[in-house]
Order: structure tokens, then sequence, then C-alpha cells
């Protein structure tokens, strides 16, 4: 039987705010990414996220992003690439102890928003990743944008790269997110989304706005938690692989 | 020989401020408490402080404190102790990952200001700072200030105590330290500060405003680095400690 | 008729969390406390804030806190008076200029949280608050929480002080809040929370709990628009209070 | 006789952190630019500057920056260029509040490190600025750095605007700042810049790095005060200027 896995991002409130259904969406999926406390996330709310992974028995992962709470982590803030690979350390290593504290232990990393799109466009950035990852604990997983400039420098570190597509993005004719402001960037109906999903899973290969399949490894796919809607997504995504006879479980 | 560990706090800037001068005070000592990132320090400066430590052959710890960078971790802010835990928890990682990205390895944990004044009174406090270090890696020593709650909560806990006394601070016939408004609490006379090491070191004990002694295994000595003075302190304690044949080593 | 002012804490999300339907209660309440980015609120969020309340012809006022996101101001950090009198003018000035730039003018200052209520308590903490507001500009109103420190500081300051009460609270013998884990202070049913404010205002004192009057004047009901739940209560005072033949306009 | 005003960033340190000494500079320039809380700054050393600043006879502008306090608000963060201008306009109502805390009264706005750099160059960020102080209070001037597009956007909006030299750096044919990696970026001689200064402000005009002059009204000379070098530099433009007949005083 093939086997997926299905992400998402959470803990991603920050003190008296809440950004998703966290419970909802871990009764969905099988592998969570966990904000670190810079661009959302708190000792809080990520201890909580790991706690309840655990219970649902879902793979976790850190979640880093820029220092930028004010932005969620989307604004493009100019850090060196030394400065990069020491905010991701930092991250990693303060998800890894507080999902021991919970009890999990983290096994991939996952670069947030702007860091980690830029990372998708810029090997040295990219490189900067996967250069912490290896420092920190060179047995992480490196879950990956499929065909960037990710994967390329998970692979050349050494580390072991997941590659994951997006359940509700469309794709250029280079593999390449959809800008957000174009025509077919986002897929709004569910059911659209689920068929796709499947449709790439079974292919593996993505699928681009004009049809063509661009072949690549696909070990994950990333659902959004952060509204009703994005809720009902992911379970329309999950129900449809199941239907397809596609297993879910957690890559690492 | 008898020997005794030197620490102080170091990594204590933020950004582009500076606190003290942690080349000059990396010369001096064996381990020093690198801040976390909450009260003071950012992922640079730590990732620095780390490097040089190893670069001189000195041991590392974690230093978390609250998260008030503008009160510099010394505002008591009222959190329980579930929060103080994981807190703690954070801090411990993020800082575990920095030393491992710098080469080196932390190997012990002594709270900050606030957070560790309130951790001497109240054992619930004491107890949860405790647990967070055991949670997250249980072979983490405990740099805990001699004959307070921190001592009997490490030890409940099963883990590695290591007493330490101040070198500039007056102590109460209690064992406590004097409060900073009172007539002796500072010794501002580095050769003062320095021959009282001295004695409560080979004497085993805490010596007291009224020069009573209050035997307690003594593992380490603070110096504090925050300034020119404070550095010529530090300077002269160990001074006299070689003089007087004891040798200076990480207790860890 | 008598007139009485509706007022409800406004701009309380950051960056892209939000915190309660500003639009919702900007189309019930007469004023609006804006939040000044200590505790909540950022320029964006407040700036929005002041365009929305000016359409809406809704009175306006700086609602500072402390300097605490992450406890969304309900923690009580020690601070002093002085500090806290430099706190609210940075607060006060900060959501004047960006009144100003709506096009609207802040008439009054509330204190937020864990600041207003160390406010009702203790009278120099109350007094830096006035003194703040003098200082910055006397002609701004004190909107106090009735019968306690925050209404005899306002006045002492020579301020216009305003008396608010609470629409979902219970009231201990004394006129204080009934702590929050005890029966009685929370009044979650929208109908007896209306009809006990109409009570209040047309009797012009504070109900307590054994239903005991304690006169005050009162210019002012606080309403709470943080949930769909605390919206429809809101909306079920104003509409008694109109039914009753209570007008609603601004204190100010 | 020609008049001449000097004027420094002030109140530029954070909680403990402090940068740069003051009271020093109060007793140097004619003008100070205070931090506004974002980049730096915090209300106890804001109010402090201005109090001492009133003591001192030395007028008072404020120094709004992004929010970027690890930065110290030299990255260049990508904001729009509405959110520019409400960062602006909150920063200065914060400012002009503890200056009246203080005694004091701010008379201009003066935009600091990324902010005031990208406002030299791209005029829609320049104009953002402009519209902000014209929001908060058209009676504020804005010193604007001489021959840039903050000069234009101050003009077209009908601003009073002050035009500034830097005593430490040399200037590109096109009268812009040499850049910071360049050779004849910085003037660290203290005599050459003091004659340097003095030669401009005579002649009005900048002086380029072949000693071509480009014509420009100057009314301020902005001088470092960030280390103890940095206040001797200060010290013998002063101290060139008035020897050269030229008097120092504000220029609002």
């Amino acid at each position: 039987m093939q086997r997926i896995d299905l992400n998402s991002d959470l803990a991603e409130g920050f003190g008296a705010y809440r950004c998703g259904d966290d419970a909802a969406m871990l009764s969905i999926v099988t592998s969570a990414n966990v904000a670190c406390g810079l661009h959302a996330g708190d000792p809080e709310i990520m201890a909580n996220a790991f706690a309840l992974a655990r219970q649902n028995g879902v793979a976790v992962g850190a979640h880093p992003g820029f220092p930028d709470l004010w932005g969620f982590g989307r604004r493009r803030i100019p850090f060196s690439t030394g400065e990069i690979e020491r905010l991701v350390a930092y991250q990693i290593g303060a998800a890894a102890a507080l999902a021991s504290y919970a009890g999990h232990r983290i096994s991939y990393v996952k670069p947030h928003g702007a860091l980690g799109n830029i990372a998708c466009e810029e090997r040295p950035v990219a490189d900067a990743i996967a250069r912490a990852i290896k420092a920190v604990d060179p047995t992480l997983g490196f879950l990956a944008t499929a065909l960037t400039q990710q994967v390329a420098a998970g692979e050349a570190a050494g580390l072991k790269v997941h590659q994951e597509i997006f359940a509700d993005r469309g794709y250029t004719e280079e593999g390449q997110l959809v800008a957000r402001h174009l025509p077919g960037a986002m897929i709004t109906d569910a059911r659209e989304a689920a068929e796709r999903v499947v449709a790439m899973v079974r292919e593996g290969a993505l699928i681009t706005l004009s049809g063509r399949r661009l072949p690549t490894g696909i070990e994950s796919v990333c659902v959004h938690g952060d509204s009703a809607h994005a809720v009902a997504t992911a379970r329309a995504v999950r129900a449809a692989l199941e239907e397809a006879g596609i297993g879910l479980a957690p890559f690492a």
C-alpha cells in the first residue's frame, strides 16, 4: 500500500492570542510543524501542542521562522546566512527541549513563512538551514518544499530530505508556487484540492496550472488549519487519500 | 590538592548592546553561565560565547531567566510554577543547541536574577526549575546558591547539585545574601573579596557578617564581569585562590 | 432624558492576531478604549480602530497597559510608580498621535488589565496614572472604575473623572468586583446583565450581590467584545437601555 | 554672525543597556534626536533625556525607527509606505508626550538608521514620513539629510525642512554618503572632521571626496556620541565652529 504523510503548522498563537484549531488539526494530520517562539508560539502553547500530538500519535517537527512576531514571520528580513544558521539552531533546540518535556521527540525541521520562501529560491539560505539542522542533530529530517533549493541543500548536507506538496496552492510550469496575487494561486474548493492531491501523490509528480506533470519524490502533503474552512479542506484531503487506498502515516 | 570552580554570567548583551567583557572573563573563569535570549542574549552573542568558551577550555551552562529584556530578568514577574517549568525548558534547549552548533556542550543550568532569587526562597519554584532540567536532560547539573531551596529541590529531583558562593556579597547569620540596600551587602574591595573567598573555600563554609561559619559543600565561586572593576575583582579572586594552592577547574 | 455612555476595549489584536470584532462593537458602543501597543495593539490596528470610530461617531480614549504582550497586560508586573507614570505618558502620546492621523481625537484615558486593577486598590498607582494624564494633556478625562482609588486620584489631580460600571461582573458589599474564581463573579446571561445595568444606571448606584445599593455617579457602562457571546450581551445591554428611555451618548 | 545647529542621536539605550554618554553629548550639542522605543529607547531613558535636554537648553526632536530592537533599527525591514506612516506617527506621539511630561517640547522629527537611509533614496518612503509628521503636528520641522529625497518630500508637504550634514562621513560626487565599506566613508581624525565641517558650513556646500562643492542650505551638523572617540570628535567640531566665529544654536 502506498503511504503519505499529512502535515500542518501548529502552535502559532502567542500568549492570549490563538491561531487555528490545534486540537482539530491533530485529529487529521500525521505530522505537526510546531512554531518555536520567534514568529509565533510560546512555551505554553508549544508544550501543549507537543503533548496533544503525542496523545494523537502525530509526529512533530520544529518550525523555525524569523524573529518577527509582528509580521508573523512573513516579512523578508535581511539576515545574513550566518545569522539565519544561528536563529534556526536556537529554535530547533527550544522545540526539542519542550518536546522532551512533553514526552515526545522532534524528528524533523521545516522552515516557516518568509524564511522558507527565501530558502526555496536561494541556495545559500537553504544551505544555512541545513547546516543548522546538522549541527544541532544530524538525525533530524528536513521537510522541504518539493523541487526547490531546500531539497538540494538538504541532500548536499547529507540530511534525510522529505519533499512536501501543498494541497491548496497552484504550481507554475517550473514547479514553483503561483504567487498569491495571480490567478490559480489558491485552490479554495475542498473537493478540487482533495482530488488534485490524490493525483499528485499517485503519480509522484507536481501538477502545474497547464496540467503538466513534474515528477519528484513526494512524502508529505501540507494542509492549513488557520480557519474553519481550512480545517474542512484538511479533512476532505485526508478522506480522499483514504478512499483512494493511500495510507496515512508520518514520513519520519 | 583542593579544587574549586569559578563561574560568571556571560552573553548578556542583546543585538547592538554589550554587557560586560566576555573575552576578558573567559580568560579568568572555569565555567560560563550563558544567557538564553529571554532576559538577555541573542543567538549571535550566545553562539559566540560558546565558541570562545570552548577555545578557552571553559565549561558552559544555560542561564535561563524571565522573558523580560526591559528589566534584564530582575523583575519578579508573577509566573505560575508550570509556566516557569516550560520557560526554563525552552531556554535550556535553545542554549544546548547553540552550544552544539559551536562545538561545545552545556553541562549545567543556573537560574538568573529574579528567577534565581525566587527559587532560593520558594521551594515550589526551585522544584519547577529542577523538573525542567530533569525533563530536558537529567545528566545536566544544577548550579545552585548554597544553603537555599535550590539545593534542596535539585537533590530531591536526583540531579547533580553544585553549590556556589558569591565573591562580592555579604551573608546574613542564616546564610542568606544581605539585601542590596543594607550595610555589608556588597564587598567592593577586591582584596577583601579575594581573602574572604579563600577562607570560605578552605573551610567549606559560608562566613556571615558576624564571622560565624555555616558549613556546606562549596564547588563554585560566582564572580561578576559587567564592569572594569568587576573584572579586576574576578582576577584578584582567581590569583588569591591560586596563591593559596587551591586548583581551579570546572565542577562539571 | 437620562443619558449614559457605553464603552468597550478595542484594537486588542497584534500583527496577524485578532481579538474581538472591532467593527461589530463600534456599531454598539459610544466610546472605544484603544490599546496602545504595549499589552496589545499595533499602529495598523490602532489607526484602523480610530478611523472606524470616527466614521461611527464613537468617542475614543487611550487604553494603556503594562508592556506585556505575552500576558496581555494581565500580569501584575512590579513597576515603580515613576515607571508607571512614564509608561502611561508614552502610550497616551502614541494613541493621541494615531487618533490625529486618523482624523479623530482622544478625549480620555482608561487603564487596562493588571494596571487598572492595581490602580483600583493602590492610591499611589492611581495617582501615577493621574499625573501622567495631567502632564500629557490636562483636558483628557479619566475613565475610572466606580468607587475605587482611581476616582479619588483623578479628582485630587483636578481631572474630569467619569465613573464606569461593568455590565457582566458582580459587586461585593464594599463595591469591589467579585474575584473571578468566586460565585457571582460573572453574569453570563445577557438578559440578566442588561436588566441589572438599567437598574444601576436608573438608580445611580452599584448593586451588590445581596442587592444592596451603593450610590455613586455613573457615566459609563463597560461591555466586552472579545467573543460572539460578548457582542450579543453588548447588544442586549444597549437595547435594554434604549427601551428604558435612557439615551446613549459619549460622556466626553 | 553665521549660526549652525549641532545635533546627535540620544536615548538609544534600552532597560539596563546603555548606548553612548547622553549627559556628555547634551553639554556639546544644541539639538537632541530622541529614540522612541521601537529601535531603541524606553520611557525611562526617553523621559530622562528630555529632562536633561531641557536643563541644558538643548532643543529636542523625535527620532523614529523601525520596530527592530535586535537590529538597532539598521535592518531594512520591508514595510509598506502606509505602515511606515503609522509607525512614524506612533513614535512622534510617544516622544511628544514624554517631552511634555519632562517639561520640554519636541520641535522636529529625524528618521533613524535604515528608515532614514531608505527615505534618502526613495521618495515614496520620504513622503510617508512627511505625511506622518503633518498628520500629527504640522508645526514640527523635518530634520533631513542634505540633498536627498527627504528634503524634497518635506518641502512638497509644506513642512519646515532643515538640512543636515554629517561630521564624520565622506560624500560622493553626487552628494550621497560614501558606503561604509568603501575608502573615504568614515572620517576618523577629529581635527580633519572639524575642519571639514567648518568649510562646509562656511561655504554652504557639501564637499565631495574629490573636493567638489555641492551648494545647499545647511542648518545642522550631525555628530555621533556612541563612543569616547565620538564624544571627542563632537567636542572638536564644536570648538572649531566657535573658533571660526560661527554661533551654535538650535535651528528650531
